[in-house]
């Protein structure tokens, strides 16, 4: 052990490929080694191994369309009770103290919501004596106790949730979130070759990137964190990199004016061509929609010409844009419009960054960077700290490298 | 419901091939329906997807050869949480009201002796309310509770023994172990064309049946169904015969001589020639053999012809044999016999039956029977209910017919 190193308390999760086979939990038991040869505790968490989860929900599925969520949960959960047996016996095979713990073992505490619980507290007390006696405990990721003694599961991204709230309920000094990648990207490599490694990212920062399609982490996790302080780290399990900390505004001393770019090509838009320009029209065009559990996004509202009838634009999701043109087809007398006009052919693209707060003209470069390529900017909307605009999906490549030089996000 | 039947708490246990995939399961749960259909209160208790157990014990072996027996357990457990969540799914889909029971949730207490734990008791009030109620429970079978809140596994035959307790705890009219043979038979009847299904036996002829190689129920359950008062019915979920039924010597009225004829090949003998002839030379074999854990099964010692030495035999499982030759050949000075001589190549045949408790001649109609045919008989074993002989294993089928006809059990 290095004699001079900050002895750490650290949360390692290792999520679906990294514990995929005998193998790689072998491999995973190693990353736990280094940091426990480092002096540091180690807790671990573990998602079910790939594909394992997709099989057992399969079967739910193929037995009931409308299933008990809590036997849902029962059956699913079994993936992740495997892979922390298999990944205590692992460690214990290189000499580490292990044991697993499964959800109702701890316990970890959810509001019972079964399919996507919440957690409400996890008992550590015999962990942290555990852990100061030098033992690694490998928890169940993705599930917990709910009412009346049963498993409950916590929904999408949930692994990394049970590592968040453990690390905080730890108080941990840092939360690994092992992956398949090695960090979060000034924007997607596969498009940009000149897309960087980010170093650090804020919470806020990396809501956004979630959200908007770099699918590192989930948006559920990423909240929690924030909420909760938890210092996130996320990095590869296949190779001994640093990877990207996603941290508090303060910890990040020079701040980029802009983080990265995201984009997402799970949108829609849908245009209500001369609607009615009277008051409470908008109001029962979203209403109706969000009684279908349609989510709208982006919205722009033409000016009217001649005061009687104008433009309306919204995006949905993809997956609704059936539902959403069915809803609003069926009020079509209601609502008045002269023709519905739906395109699923669009691409979000987001420039994302906390130092937009602080400096003017981030979307005054976006816009002029699309113009001189060409592009049409269909639909635009902001926030604090992006902005968004909707162009043709055919874009989508060349807007992302413009803008990515534009704002000097290039690797050297 | 049928007006007139007598209504009765059944316990149906299914095994791996019978919830074998989704189809299967769909399958078990209309079993399930028809007795619940009869008016009777059902419980439900699963073994794992045949094939599931299997793998999950080969993940523990590859990653570790001693293994910690806690985390085996919680890993091999996974494969009961799936199937009696996904059952009571099935139940629910075809109208019965069913949740699933984990080991720990009952709770069904333990010893906490990992691997092969014994039952101590199971907790069932809020079960038989809910039954009394309707409600079909789905226990996975095979698991308990353990100390420190851990997982435990019973062991072989583990969800038989689930179901006998669950069955001797709900204080059950009848246990129904369904399987992929339609009951247990006069004799093999892969070898004996003219075997028959029995429609009932004892719990001591079952025993002999199951130990000698009838491998249609495992010892540990029916000795406990036989001390707890359980009836137990062996039936094949593949059709809807009824099965055989075992039960207490006074349940039966007609009893047979001999209700069946068991074979094992898992046998080997050994012959110790010119063991001298002084006292203490069986106790040290024997002795050395028990330290090594090594079952021997037959014995026979030949009268000393010249009151030096004695040519000794016994017989040991067939996995057991070259432990045994090793053992004893590194006690070769010691023990001061001439040679060691080896045999693999036989096989046990066994006439069971309660009837020859108060019959004599059964042992030697065996004897002329084997003899008419020219087979040379071994060793020989004897107990009450039973009678044993050693042959040569190329006269396994000619034994088996000829001994089948030779005591009246041949279909007509």
């Amino acid at each position: 052990m290095a004699g001079n190193v900050q002895k750490l308390r650290i949360v390692q999760k290792f999520g679906g490929t990294s514990v995929g086979n005998i193998e790689r939990i072998r491999a995973v038991a190693q990353k736990v080694k280094m940091e426990v040869d480092r002096g540091h505790q180690v807790a671990v968490v573990v998602s079910a191994m790939s594909g394992a989860t997709n099989q057992l929900v399969g079967w739910v599925n193929e037995i009931s369309k409308l299933y008990d969520e809590r036997e849902y949960d029962t059956v699913v959960a079994s993936g992740e009770q495997v892979t922390c047996g298999l990944t205590a016996l692992a460690l214990q095979e290189i000499g580490i103290k292990s044991r697993s713990w499964l959800g109702w073992q701890l316990p970890v505490y959810t509001d019972g919501v079964h399919g996507k619980a919440r957690i409400e507290g996890i008992e550590t007390g015999d962990l942290e004596k555990r852990m100061a006696a030098g033992e690694v405990p490998v928890l169940a990721g993705f599930q917990g106790l709910g009412k009346e003694n049963r498993i409950t599961t916590l929904g999408r991204g949930g692994s990394d949730i049970s590592a968040v709230a453990l690390a905080a309920a730890l108080n941990a000094d840092r939360c690994d979130i092992y992956t398949d990648v090695d960090g979060v990207y000034t924007t997607d490599p596969r498009i940009v070759a000149k897309a960087r490694k980010l170093d650090k990212i804020t919470y806020e920062e990396m809501l956004e990137m979630a959200s908007l399609g770099a699918k590192v982490l989930h948006t559920r996790s990423v909240e929690l964190a924030m909420k909760q302080r938890v210092r996130l780290q996320v990095l590869s399990s296949f190779n001994d990199q640093p990877g990207t900390l996603v941290v508090d505004e303060e910890e990040i001393v020079e701040k980029e004016l802009v983080s990265g770019i995201a984009y997402s090509r799970d949108e829609a838009k849908v245009t209500l061509v001369r609607v009615p320009d009277r008051p409470g029209v908008a109001a029962s065009i979203f209403g109706s929609l969000a009684e279908a559990s349609i989510n709208v996004d982006m919205i722009v509202q033409n000016v009217s010409e001649d005061g009687k009838a104008t433009d309306l634009t919204f995006t949905v999701t993809r997956s609704d844009l059936p539902r959403a043109l069915k809803v609003l087809e069926g009020k079509a007398g209601e609502l008045g419009y002269a023709s519905l006009k739906p395109d699923a052919n669009v691409v979000k693209i987001s420039v994302v960054g906390v130092g937009m707060r602080s400096h003017a003209g981030v979307a005054q470069l976006m816009f002029q960077t699309l113009a001189e390529k060409g592009i049409n900017i269909q639909v635009i909307s902001t926030s604090e700290i992006k902005v968004s605009v909707l162009i043709a999906e055919e874009y989508t490549e060349l807007a992302l490298r413009a803008l990515h030089t534009a704002y000097n996000l290039d690797a050297a």
